[in-house]
């Protein structure tokens, strides 16, 4: 028996990130997979780094895109509270993917689904969908070639291709795929029939097969795995994916969450809020300065190094020479924590910014021209 | 045991209407009914006959509408096939009820439902929901006052009352509710939430309680028996509810079906076809008609007869004579068969010329303004 389990509505336990591969049935990213990406673009750290490390079909996309085939590029987001750290890394990544490949985007943002199994009025989605799509255009997409897709908003154009997708999945499957179990409401059961339906969206409105490339977090992969099993009956093509591991929260464990305030970095967090949050986060130092100081530290078990690892050192030289001082004893935890501090206060300074200018292009790129 | 289950999506047996009320928790409409509903109107054979016979709160509806709260009409279609005299009976009450008030009405026609239950495509019940509009709107509706909604084309405005409903519906009252198994496929189980959807969307849309009658086979009940489970969670008023029994079919069975040719007469049948297929109905005759001049045929369990019951002979001393008539044997089965035929063969002129003219008027009467 794992000592984990993993659906897209929530984590226990710290995750075994092999072991859940295995489970899910997912493959490995390995050397054959970056030496394929390192061809179109200088390869994205999250690669190197195995932070995306695991994936469904991205080969055979590839393929298709050296033949000329485009593919379309889908992740999204499920508004139940404010963006954090955790939401931000894996779009960093899809942004590399939309710059390198020069592709349409979709970013679906699963209002339906929060208010389905969160205490949450449609109301309190909406508002927190268009603070999140802020965030999110602050990333850098390509304004013109991304278009935001909010379920209750785009249900028109989803709804279709959803009862396709619906009608192919058996509630054995999705109790089998999800865990559902008779108390789970209805709602909850269909759900994941709209999730699938942005994969299918490029081919039925194209009415040809346009691949799809989905990066996010492996959390994510019940619906896919779904959503693959239907394509080909349906007609579309199969979605390829990349999957990510999950930013650990501030106490070393498995993620970052919004339920969770103080293990979690918001974007709207004051330098102040950071520096205190970073202040008190787990690290693998020793218990006193001196002892630190003889016998070093250790960046594996180290959450300040994690964040490094996942987003704020892409420098690999300048990362192995933090280890390096850590594991020596010549860098303690405080200095260690204040460095980062500093990284991370001005990335959020620089996202505000870039956030607030969000505001002016956030209608433009609403999918079906809906207004917020 | 029961010898017949009733479902909204299949009867299986003949059906004991009794026994089906109770089965369902619905209530008889007597004469402390009859009697108030003959304050606003003559009363209408149906509910004289015991043909909308079945009832849920249809006294408190009409408290509130004597205190000033008018309400809205609201009964529905599933595009399965052509549109046939079991459908058309019901609306005929319709009608009668939204003269009789003055009422607005919605008219929702279940093309997502029949594309999760049926093998049909969404481009079959697209088809299919256009000619069964024509033929509910040549039943004379006001056309100002009548809105018909096209799930998939008015899915947005449908779509968050509907989740609002599933969130309140566990797998497990859903199981209790339709009999739904593990082979149901995930669409089948949301369903209901867009059936109640039209019931609650005039109290959304004008931010105050606006009570809601829906006459309406009681093989419906299902649907709305959830929808009034979760009405107060939700602070809408619960639907009130008008049942009839189901038109039956020519060889005497429960029901008349579009996927039984045989036994069912649709809107569209040539006199010809419409004359050969009472030809062939079940009646209360005797095997010859010497036997039949001496004992009489039996219009109780006569298809012929029933038909005048239901729909073609209003007038109830006309009625009483053909019933004495035939069990005196002054008439035999082909004679009243030719006189059936031929007042079912002028309705059908008549309701075809109407239809024609409903295509003039059906993009006006597009709830949302959809387009056809």
């Amino acid at each position: 028996m794992s000592k984990f389990s993993v659906t897209p509505w929530g984590i226990v336990g710290k995750i075994d990130y092999v072991e859940l591969q295995e489970k899910f049935g997912t493959f490995p990213v390995g050397s054959i997979l970056f030496r394929r990406f390192a061809r179109y673009n200088k390869l994205h750290p999250m690669l190197r780094r195995g932070i995306f490390y695991s994936c469904r079909d991205v080969d055979t996309l590839l393929d298709k895109y050296d033949a000329g085939n485009k593919f379309l590029l889908y992740t999204g987001r499920g508004p139940s509270g404010d963006t954090h750290l955790g939401h931000i890394m894996p779009w960093l990544f899809n942004k590399w993917i939309q710059d390198t490949f020069k592709i349409p985007m979709y970013f679906q943002i699963t209002d339906d689904e929060k208010f389905l199994f969160k205490n949450l009025t449609l109301h309190d989605t909406r508002k927190m969908a268009y603070e999140n799509a802020l965030d999110f255009i602050a990333i850098g997409f390509d304004t013109k070639n991304t278009k935001i897709i909010l379920n209750t908003e785009c249900v028109k154009t989803l709804y279709p291709i959803a009862l396709k997708v619906a009608k192919k999945i058996t509630f054995s499957t999705a109790k089998a795929v999800f865990g559902f179990e008779n108390s789970n409401n209805i709602g909850q059961i269909f759900y994941t029939a709209m999730q699938a339906a942005p994969a299918f969206l490029a081919s039925e409105i194209e009415e040809r097969e346009v691949p799809c490339l989905i990066p996010c977090g492996i959390d994510q992969d019940p619906h896919f795995r779904a959503a693959r099993d239907v394509a080909s009956i349906l007609g579309y093509p199969k979605p390829s994916m990349l999957y990510c591991k999950m930013l650990p929260g501030l106490n070393g464990m498995s993620k970052m969450s919004s339920s969770e305030d103080n293990i979690t970095i918001y974007m709207t967090d004051s330098p102040n809020a950071v520096s205190k949050k970073i202040g008190k986060a787990f690290t693998g130092g020793c218990v006193s300065i001196k002892e630190q100081r003889q016998k070093g530290g250790n960046p594996g078990s180290c959450v300040i190094f994690q964040y490094n690892y996942y987003m704020f050192e892409y420098d690999d030289s300048k990362l192995e020479e933090i280890a390096r001082r850590c594991k020596n004893g010549d860098i303690l935890c405080g200095e260690c924590k204040a460095i980062l501090s500093e990284k991370i206060n001005i990335f959020l300074d620089r996202h505000m910014a870039k956030r607030e200018k969000a505001k002016e292009v956030i209608d433009s790129m609403a999918f079906g021209d809906f207004k917020w």
